[in-house]
């Protein structure tokens, strides 16, 4: 393809930084690089307890098993997501309650949860979809009234934002009482595959340690708290090589002008569609007042599926490489016979209807109006 | 530590190929570098499906996930083995029944297999400790007659063997159904964190690469065999990132050299240790006649756990790190409640008795002088 979807950007530090792991003769997890991570992205951020993880499914899990999810409980998140949100709570037996998508943006409709709620209810999953805060006030106040936990899926948001109604301007992740990130390839900040566990709530930082670490107090004991470690509580080896933290470090540093440089593509991209697409029905990303913009995702929402398909289309004649992304959960070969049948209406028309358009730091000018030439044509 | 105990090795190409990797562009998993390995792994040994996972204990979750392991069932292993082992059928539900370790060596006493068998047990786990075949050909028995699976844990066994009654000689982790891998900085082939899954009972083969890829039929996507894909069952994100891979293909090249390196020391120990050992009453590693010698541990059994120690101590005192190994599954703050109180004397005898010795690649005669005069002095 002329212009792939997605390249992943190096920084020009990362070899450095792995061949400095290396060198320091720590490969496993849970090493300098790790550590360098973990305390810059709580600092930046005021995240609790961050620990990195192979990606964020295994984040997602952690919290899972953080939780005690078990057979029979209920975990409401809407249904326009990665399936890794759902498969977490799955793996634990859970009973997966799917929201609709708010008409105006494919993130979860925040009003259609507490219709959703039953005493089975253990916990909240909001999906900040495109790096776009869901609405964390209404979330947070349905979790204190009926005593749930919410986890926010944060695979796409680092660095954004959500204004609640006391004025105050708070990190995506910080909010809930957990939270997990991405850094996949396609994502901002990346490491190929890997993600990261904030644990805001401290009742479960104790814990997430020891889960993350194969259900053993090693952490512990390299802190010299006790003479031997061994097993005590499930867990998993969640933690990455020291590798891919490393690469990860070389991101994180470079975070401010990744940022900035997707910022610049993003509105490129608005100011260069806008018009066309009000001509021809075709939605923008919208970000409510109470969400910032991260520039993880430039996105179109064709008034139909036959509009979307046309432009996928008609971008892919001319090599440029756009993809339509979620098919929602609830209509999954997986999932559907244990649906309940209700209506996710906005789900299924952002299934059907959105498209992304190819996103990546290093896309200049000329790229854009290549596709833009491509589009408007 | 003057002498540590263990020191990643590198072939001096791992570099390369982690740039060549970052170079295409595809640093999230199941790229180039994760098929190079994969097709390696599964033509040297001959072992089914192979997939590569970030860790061992990711590739022993896979195998519960697709063994179906639900709460009721039991799984039988050694209780004298790492925590990842139980843990991974533990998540799942399973309720682990222990065995206990031969008399002559740590792995699991095959004899004792056959009494721990209920209608309730799905499958057998023998680990090779060190590397060391369990005798498969018992415990294969033993699955046909009662209808069971065999996972093999197999994280310290590449390139190891095991040959039964019928003269053949088989490579550790082409026997069991399925066989879990681990290429931890600790092992002979390394890539920090890492491990893969070998499926060789053919029925599981479709599932395990869904398994793999988050529940998703994306691998069956890539190689057009459906024109978009979704969630089609349970899953994670087992797959490390590429540049893992690129890391770990590098090793496996080298794979004669670092074994042929790894032999050396082994011998080396031997011979050097023989005689003192004898005449302390110290055990040496025994390697059964169905079994061979991967060299990838060197270890001390006391007479008791003073002597243990003590040896432990006088290495300390010249800056030689040696190190105990595990604590019996059976007797940890986790699952000492749930174990049904049978005796495992050997295993017991193995967690106070046994030390290992230092061991990596590169550790030439000059150290292992040291170490020797350290402890025959």
């Amino acid at each position: 393809m002329k212009i792939p979807f997605n390249k992943p950007y190096l920084t020009g530090k990362e070899f450095d930084y792995i061949q400095d792991a290396v060198n320091s003769k720590r490969l496993c997890g849970n090493g300098k690089y790790t550590q360098l991570c973990q305390d810059y992205l709580q600092q930046r951020y005021g995240f609790g307890k961050c620990l990195l993880t192979s990606s964020c499914t295994d984040a997602l899990e952690m919290a899972a098993i953080l939780l005690n999810i078990e057979p029979g409980d209920e975990v409401i998140m809407p249904s326009y997501t990665f399936v890794s949100t759902a498969n977490a709570f799955v793996l634990r037996g859970a009973k997966i309650v799917f929201a609709d998508s708010r008409p105006d943006h494919p993130g979860m409709d925040e009003d259609s949860i507490e219709s959703l709620i039953t005493p089975k209810t253990k916990a909240i999953v909001p999906v900040h979809y495109a790096g776009v805060a869901c609405d964390m006030d209404v979330i947070m106040d349905l979790a204190a009234k009926y005593n749930l936990f919410v986890v926010e899926d944060a695979a796409q948001a680092i660095d954004s934002y959500y204004t609640g109604k006391d004025g105050i301007k708070r990190p995506l992740g910080s909010i809930g009482h957990l939270a997990a990130f991405s850094f996949h390839e396609t994502k901002n900040i990346i490491s190929g595959e890997g993600g990261m566990l904030a644990v805001n709530d401290k009742q479960f930082a104790h814990r997430a340690e020891i889960i993350w670490e194969k259900g053993t107090n090693r952490s512990a004991f390299y802190r010299g708290e006790v003479d031997k470690y061994g097993w005590v509580d499930v867990g998993s080896s969640f933690l990455p090589s020291e590798m891919v933290a490393a690469f990860l470090w070389a991101q994180l540093e470079a975070l401010d002008n990744i940022q900035a440089m997707r910022k610049g593509i993003w509105e490129r991209y608005y100011e260069g569609l806008k018009d066309w697409a009000n001509s021809q029905g075709v939605g923008l990303p919208q970000i409510p007042d109470f969400a910032t913009n991260n520039a993880h995702m430039f996105y179109l929402v064709g008034a139909d599926g036959n509009q979307r398909n046309a432009l996928l289309q008609q971008l892919k004649q001319q090599d440029i490489h756009a993809v339509f992304h979620y098919i929602s959960l609830h209509s999954s070969a997986f999932y559907s016979q244990k649906h309940d049948g209700c209506n996710l209406s906005h789900s299924d028309r952002y299934s059907e209807c959105l498209l992304r358009l190819p996103m990546f730091n290093d896309m200049d000018l000329t790229i854009q109006q290549q596709l833009f030439s491509a589009l408007l044509k």
